[in-house]
């Protein structure tokens, strides 16, 4: 497997964690988003959203859209719980992730990041939403070890991408306890950096 | 099963049409978003992220976010392709559909038709996107019959909610001919009126 990846994008690290945890080999292709590289008629023909992580499998084909990457790597493995609700919380996280969490909390960070725009200046939706977002799943966390059930999944996986990475866009993850030791766990679980 | 939704929402649509293509019996409550009916202590103890739909499973568990919804209720069903790469392409599209469809196309419409804003004043930034999203799908169903595959998927019924209304946010879908006549295909199989 080919992952055409950017190394600073949450949703591209998503794919690497998943194909490292299940021991799947794969070929990393750096793909710079700031150097519109996800932009060239090359890339367009593997996925005309023009949005990386793309992979090309095993058997030649192609495959986007991090979260449905992500489920397709892992099926058959533990990181899909078994049984039929708990798999379905499992996407409502996985789509919630995508339209209420993402948008903002990845966005915020990347403005400030890597836009140089100062935190005070970003825009009020976006802080708020985001905000909404790291305290829906501080709630949600509460009492709990993992997003699902009670063993980590995909859930968790897609979350933590940009969750760990909030304080970048001037979120105070200090404000969510449950969600700053949440991300400790996931972290051990999938032996990435703190 | 207890659908909560509002029948102007596309999102909340797919639920309905994917238990009545797949015969699953429900009883339908209406909940406004204009009305704020998402909003309430008691809604939200159902789906704190405050959003339509919901359902209720006949276990008394709840479930949210539209294509989480339609996948746990069409598991099994020939709506999700039995091949596994048509399965991730299903999803892909369905993660695409809430990522850069979504929030452009029926954003828009919402804007014009319930909110009353001239289709002149329309940020540009949406206009552009969902114009982009249309021309892909457009390229995506050149010589196609379904998104998926050569028969009708949760794809199909997940991105024609918001497509078919398209017209109302301001967008000429005969500029997108395979569109149009796509949405009149699944129209059919979905015995949806046109």
């Amino acid at each position: 497997m080919r992952i055409y990846g950017d190394s600073i994008s949450g949703n591209c690290l998503k794919v690497k964690w998943t194909a490292d945890h299940l021991r799947i080999p794969y070929a990393w292709i750096e793909t710079e988003v700031l150097k519109a590289q996800s932009r060239t008629p090359e890339f367009l023909a593997l996925n005309p959203a023009g949005q990386v992580p793309a992979v090309i499998l095993d058997d030649g084909r192609p495959l986007a859209q991090s979260n449905a990457i992500i489920l397709h790597l892992a099926e058959g493995s533990d990181l899909i719980p078994a049984d039929g609700y708990e798999r379905a919380k499992m996407l409502e996280w996985l789509f919630w992730e995508q339209y209420s969490h993402e948008p903002y909390v990845a966005v915020a960070r990347f403005q400030v990041r890597f836009a140089g725009k100062p935190v005070g200046e970003l825009e009020p939706r976006l802080v708020e939403r985001g905000k909404a977002a790291l305290a829906r799943m501080d709630q949600a966390l509460a009492g709990a070890t993992f997003l699902v059930g009670d063993r980590l999944s995909l859930a968790d996986v897609a979350l933590v991408a940009y969750t760990r990475e909030a304080g970048d866009g001037g979120f105070r993850l200090a404000d969510y306890p449950n969600v700053q030791a949440w991300i400790g766990r996931v972290e051990r679980a999938l032996s990435i950096g703190g």
